[in-house]
Formats: C-alpha cells, structure tokens, sequence
C-alpha cells in the first residue's frame, strides 16, 4: 500500500465534487473560492470521513458529498482564521484577504460554510441518516467557533493552562474531526460500538497532531536549525501554556517578557533563553511525549475492527501525519 | 387588529427561544453574540415564517425553532456586514466588531450561523419536511452570499443598471425573505399554490422595501429637512443605478465625480446638484413608483387566501414596513 497515493486519490475525488459545486456559482463569489480552495493541501478531513465509511464495511462512493462539505466547511474556518490571525501566507501564497481584501475574504469565507450545507444536504442516503449527519456536522461547527472564541481569549489572558489549552484545542480541530468520522462511518453503517472506536481514533489524533505541531517548532530540521517561530510570534502553544503553569514566579515573568516582545524585536539571545525555561520545566519533552501517548492512544482505538485495507490505511494515515507537517 | 402588538408577540416568542439556544453556549462566544442578537429589532423574518405557517392554517409554535434560526442567520448577516460597510452602529450602539474587534466579530458572525442550523433542525416535524426546510434555509443563504459579492463589486464598478441593482438585491435580501415564508407554509402544510403566492408576496415586498428605503433618504422628514446620506456615502443605491443608465455622458460623469467624494468633503451645493441630476433622469420618481408597484404586487398575490387573521396581519404589514423605517 502507498499511504501518499491513497491519499491523492481520495483527495481528487473530493477535489472534482467541489470543482462541480463552484461551477454553479456566480464568478464574483466563485473566484475567489476556487483561489483558496483549489490550491492544494491533503484533505485531511474528507479522507478521515472516506476511510471511515470504508473500514464500517461501507462503499465511500455515498460519503463522497458529505466528504467535500467537510472540506469546504473546514476552507471557509481557514479563510476566516488568516483574517483574525493577519496571516499573509496560506499554501505558499498569498491568503485570500490579503489578495483580495478583507471584505471578500469575510464573504468568501461564508459562501464556503453555506454551500458545505449544500453539500452535505445532497447526500444520497436515507432521511433519517441524512438529518443524524446534518446534526453531527452542525454540532461540531459550534464547537468550532466556541474552540475558536476561547483561542481568541487567550491571546488576552496571561496564562493559560495546558489542561484549558488541551480543552481549547478539542473544541477548536477536535469536534470537527470527530464530525468527519463519524459522518463517515454513519454513512458506511458503522454499529455504535465502531463509531465510538473512530470518535476516540479521531479525537486521540487531532490532539497527537496539535501537541507535536506545537513540538516540531522546537525540534531541528535536516540542517540542525530549529525555527522557534512560534516563540518570536508570542504564541501561547501547548509548549508554552504546560511552562506557565510549572514554572517559578519569576522564571514566567520573564518567558511572559520574552513572548510579549513583537516578533521583529526578539533577539536570538531572548529566544535561546526563552527554550531554556522551557527546558527547565521539561515542557518541550512534556508535550512531545503526550502527543505520543495520543498518537498511541489513537492507534490502539482501532483495535476492535477486523483487518483491512481501511484499517492498515488508517493506522499507517496516523504516523504519517505526526512525522510530517501537513 | 393592533399590528405593533402582533409583531411584538411573535418576537417575544423567537427572543427567549433565541435566549435558551445561546444559555448553552460558553460565555466567550455567548456575550458577544447576546450583545448583537438581544438588542432588540423587529424580527421581520421570523415574524414572516410564523404568518406564513398560520395564513397556511398551521399552529405556529411548530415553526418557532426554524423562525429563530432565521433570525440567528440573519443577525451572522449583520455583524458580518457591519465589518464589511465599517458601519459603527447598529441598531443605535455600538457595531460588534466596533465594540470587540474584528475577529470576536468574525467569530461571533461564523458562530451565529452554525447556531441557526443547529436550531432548524431542532423543528419537530417529519424527516422528509425537516429535511426540506432546511434545503430552503441553505439554498437561500447560499444566494445571499451570491448576492453580498455582486453588492461588494459594484462598489468597485463605475456603472451598474438598475436590473442588476434588481438582480442584487433580489439575491442579497429577498431570497431569505422567500425562504422565510416558504419554511413557515412548508411546516403550516400549505398548498403549492399557496407556497407560490408566499413567495410572491415575499420577493415582491422584499424589493419594495429596498426601493423604498432607498427613496425615504430623498424624502423630506417631519423639520423638512432630507437626509440624503446616501449621496454623502457615495452608495450606488437603485436610484442612483438608474440615473448612472439614464443621464448623458456628461451628467453622468458629473454625478459620479460628486459621489466618488469623500463624504465629509461633499459640500451641501454638491449633494444639491447630484439631487437634481437624479431628478433630471427621473431616478427618484421612477424608483418610487416601482416601490409602490412592488408593494401592489406583494399584497395581491394573497388574493388567493380566504379571509383570516393572519391574512389580515400579512396584508396590513406590507403597508406598514414601507411607510416606517424598519
């Protein structure tokens, strides 16, 4: 089996649906979607939602429209998110808002969650599935923004525990990846006991994905530089919120000063001594070794179905993700 | 009949269902969304889903959970455009984003619009009916947003006709405002005759009252004075589309010149010209009486209905909509 493969190909499945949608929407709207929205990226949450179907003993043919509108539900919160986030880049290029203002990009942004409903509202399935999905979808898009809003009130806070940080995180990516299994394998006639396995497969993952994203800004690339961006950018990660609650007084006022200084100002000197009070309170190797044990955790949820080409898809899926940036 | 009364009663019902849906929320998403939500306002669209549900011969209370997602659809909407037009105030306080900043704003909007979903298909009725009112629902917001970029366009074009103002405004407002009465004549069980005259009397009203509003900033108040605000803003309002495809050349380039100035440089001569070049093409004039045609339109597609309250309510609000500032 060749994970990237597996992966390609579900992911141009995905991609021709949701080419056919925009192509029944007027240009000014439909533009600048198909600028954001077609330019790549892995589709992490429509192949969650197909391999589900698939391991539940499903034909994921039936998932394929409940799989775009996870993918355009999930556009539309990064359409949003580099606007509250000022992020220039997304993909490589420029973000939406700043090629095409911030006006646009609200609007793009809106036109992606409501033609996600469109999407998911043409699934080819009974009514009563079709509304227990609809529902799932739904729910975990109000997690979402309230995982979102408390993101927002940290950046306010001064600290941050790693346990609100963890809640935060499972509301803001958890909900919605549980959704994209869970829809999956609702559709693939998964028994309760099957979806509970996928919801703690998903929920494990987002978190294992979140806790080493937050890790690999620590760690050295092939050339032995670390970026530490995160540190310059004063982000309050996993790494940061587990420091500020172990750390002595004064330590924490000074990683605070460290954060709190704008990234441009923010000698190499402040960054090197900002990792060493992370080393102190051994938060680094705390949450490298918690996004092991989600990883685990994971993989292990797995456990109650039978083999398959799903199933080894998924497990592998898992690993892949952790060692690599998507 | 006391028709305030009316629109008061039903609002009261949607305000504490829309309280209830938002007690459930954590409280950094909750407050803003209170904020803006709470602050009064007529409820035009639920008022419209819970008549329609009733001219239908439908006991409304099986149609307030869908009238509070509109509502809630429909205040996304607001905050979302506040952020676009920089508009300040809303409803006589402070916009959200104006009072939180642009991304609680954002998040708050995005948050508002997965409630609305999540209280639609709360609605106690037949999979097959629930199913159908939310494809209205999402079909509807879908235009909207199709609408909102042709309006963000024309702000950027030197000319638009008055069709296309049409064509706008007809995707911008009234599409929700004809899912508005076709959800509540779905769930009251109308006929197909009679869901087309709702959405007659919808479309027709909805574009009434846009010409209508567009005509009161020429009218002159109760001090006879006239506000003319439009001209200030530089708004390519119906009438001003209409004076951009009527006036000669030079005309047009003179009008243009006055609303492309910056509204605290416009000088009281200049709007006064740009009102009589509107005059010259009969722009206001025209506008008005297309309103008044709309609103004909509107209240003689209920023709088809026997006699009721309901009628009666539906009837007496089209007036009363147009001839007071909503």
């Amino acid at each position: 089996m060749n994970l990237e493969q597996e992966i390609r190909s579900r992911a141009k499945r995905v991609d021709t649906a949701i080419e056919a949608v925009l192509e029944g929407i007027g240009v000014q709207l439909s533009e600048p979607m198909k600028y954001h929205t077609l330019s790549g990226g892995k589709r992490v949450r429509p192949f969650l939602c197909l391999l589900s179907c698939e391991i539940s003993g499903g034909n994921s043919d039936k998932a394929v429209n409940a799989a775009s509108a996870l993918e355009l539900a999930h556009s539309f919160t990064l359409v949003h998110d580099d606007i509250m986030d000022e992020d220039d880049l997304r993909r490589g290029r420029e973000s939406l808002w700043k090629k095409y203002g911030t006006s646009i990009a609200i609007n793009t942004g809106d036109g992606l969650f409501s033609l996600s409903y469109g999407e998911i509202l043409k699934t080819d399935a009974d009514s009563e599935i079709l509304l227990r999905i609809t529902k799932e979808f739904s729910k975990s898009i109000i997690k979402m923004c309230e995982g979102q809003s408390l993101d927002l009130d940290f950046e306010i806070r001064e600290t941050v525990s790693f346990e609100e940080y963890i809640e935060m995180s499972a509301l803001k990516t958890g909900a919605f990846l549980e959704a994209s299994v869970t829809i999956g394998a609702v559709l693939g006639g998964a028994s309760d006991a099957q979806l509970e396995a996928l919801s703690k497969y998903s929920k494990n993952w987002g978190l294992a994905f979140q806790l080493w994203d937050d890790f690999i800004d620590f760690s050295s690339d092939s050339t032995g530089k670390t970026k530490n961006s995160d540190i310059k950018r004063g982000k309050k990660t996993s790494i940061v919120c587990h420091a500020l609650s172990n750390l002595e007084l004064e330590d924490k006022k000074r990683l605070l000063e460290i954060l709190n200084t704008s990234s441009n100002e923010t000698s190499d000197d402040s960054v090197s001594e900002a990792v060493s009070l992370l080393e102190k309170s051994s938060s680094i190797k705390f949450v490298k070794e918690k996004a092991e044990a989600f990883l685990s955790e994971a993989k292990s949820a797995l456990d109650i179905f039978p083999d398959s080409e799903a199933k080894n898809i998924l497990l592998e899926f898992a690993d892949y993700c952790i060692k690599r940036k998507l």
